[in-house]
């Protein structure tokens, strides 16, 4: 940090298992993808190329070098490990994780409709070759899932191999965890967080007053995802309450009297 | 790109007919427009600098050579053309266009109140010199055209001289086309189709949800337009069914079924 | 400007008091400050690094290097201010201006509750250090300050010794000047015009509509805030009447009639 301030929550170190933040690339140049690493590189645990975003964008495995370089893991979004295994090409998918030196992978069921049993499996099988991120949750607004069938399918999923959880939003951050108006479904984030530890799961929350949500209800470390690359910098400050939205969280009540 | 997946529609290549997409540049640096044509060049049939801002930005014959070099066509948005018309300026802006070295124009009446004959007449000056895009709808919300009107000056502007007629909806896409929600007038867009050929069209269409309304409606390779610089990308998998929103509309029935 | 058009109103030139413009800058890299710099340094005249993005951006001494280079102006978003305050930090804050070299600073009040006297002390005592931007409005959507009170906070603080104050809107233009849907809360900017110098005023107004509000009411050349790096030059388009919102602004009478 650039100077001294007191009454500001510790942060977690690299490698994080919570305080986590994944950014969202979704189209990086590689001077993009340097500036990004320059400026928000300390901040960032993983990137994720957003869906399928890497089967268009030119000099792939340039830009993933510059991340890997930089010590940031690198993962395709789960919308690519569907589009392959809706195609039956689940072994091209495998070599693809290799030929790209990608350690994480992604697998979800936003837009496809697979058994659970299955999805569990393609999770054993690709925890053998990397650490697996796995997602719940539809990209289908109309799709609700209840409480406590998001429960079951986190802990199953878990117990396959995933190292962490995903909690879906999309980029815009109006499916999933939340209503189509981007308000956050508290009830339902309150009732997995009953069975399932915070450090095991990241929440997709793209829009400010997401972050702001979680962060008031679990801390300055927790695991939030699909971060735009110029609000890595922003989302930081909230999570030490130096910004507006967070600004007395943090403080002990005697800072938070009038100032005479 | 990048890897092999089946059942990817086959995209239209340059120079295109249909399945041309159209960005806009508000403002891009030089090195933020390299960045742009190293990412999207391959996917970018031309750039227009949004309506005047051509006429602020710095190193503009510079802006407009990195494109160039691309490949790239570039032309300024209809806007300047209005201004200049207004002004009694139209010889100046036949030789702003040589002085730049362009070899599209626009011609629109978005701001302005002009005579359709005499809209028309300028079209078929200007095609003398340049490629001739035209563009009807009103900038101000309060202007609504009736569907038949609409035909009829799309057929008139293109018996004129026009290369492709553009439908209107400004930076944000909310009039024109759509509603001020952003919301498609899906009537007009279906009616205008039974009498214009979907190709000499280029629906502006900033907002993904409207990318997604044509490319469901008129396919892959339908002329998109207003497309932010960083949203090329995600546009290019709308269109190859590889992002959630278009995931299954591509695919054959049996990849359809549920995965057990 | 790149070419001649008639009819386009006089703009202020550096340094401006009035036809000001402030960008705010929340995390750009330095390559993308250069870029900001090439773009839009003509027209900024200074630049705010919001809140306390500053904490944590990394190679902050050579991002602020850069703008000083170009002529640019820089200062600290005014929560940081309250952050050093409401931690009994005020002389560490003094110091810091001082190790980068900054001759503008920010008072404000919108995250704590201070005393008008108090806050008013604090821009006597900047005001002998650097130049004071001091700034009125809450955070807080739900702390609704009357007009007349905008009043006398502002000759308040301007009589303490700042050059010039700023109405509050966040970021996301949603509170202080505007209610919660960005829209301006036009009784109040008119009442505050009547008391209050409209140069002596920085309306903060990241939505381009608030932007058109603020240039139909008080012309080309009033002072606006919070713009965002890619915002410049289409601003600068605004205020010249060269983009559809203000097209017929500045036009004589006779150049809007109808083109025949």
């Amino acid at each position: 940090m650039n100077y001294e301030i007191t009454q500001v929550p510790e942060r977690t170190a690299k490698p994080r298992e919570s305080g986590f933040t994944m950014a969202m690339d979704k189209g990086l140049s590689l001077r993009e993808a340097e500036n990004f690493v320059e400026v928000s590189g300390e901040f960032v645990d993983i990137v994720k190329l957003g869906w399928a975003t890497s089967y268009v964008t030119p000099n792939l495995d340039k830009k993933i070098a510059i991340f890997h370089e930089a010590g940031i893991p690198v993962y395709f979004g789960g919308t690519l490990f569907e589009a392959f295994i809706v195609r039956g090409q689940f072994d091209d998918y495998r070599r693809l994780l290799d030929k790209y030196n990608l350690s994480y992978a992604e697998v979800s069921d936003g837009s496809i409709d697979m058994d659970h049993e299955l999805k569990c499996k393609y999770i054993r099988t690709l925890a053998e070759q990397v650490t697996v991120l796995s997602e719940v949750g539809s990209k289908d607004a109309e799709k609700i899932i209840p409480p406590y069938k998001w429960i079951s399918l986190m802990q199953a999923e878990l117990d396959a191999g995933a190292w962490k959880v995903i909690g879906e939003s999309r980029e815009a951050g109006n499916v999933g965890l939340f209503r189509s108006t981007g308000e956050v479904r508290s009830g339902l984030v309150e009732e997995i967080l009953t069975k399932i530890p915070f450090e095991k799961i990241i929440w997709e929350a793209p829009q400010k007053a997401q972050q702001v949500f979680f962060i008031k209800l679990l801390g300055a470390n927790v695991n939030l995802g699909n971060i735009a690359p110029n609000e890595i910098i922003p989302l930081e400050t909230i999570r030490l309450g130096l910004r507006g939205d967070t600004f007395s969280h943090f403080l002990d009540t005697k800072s938070l009297e009038k100032l005479v």
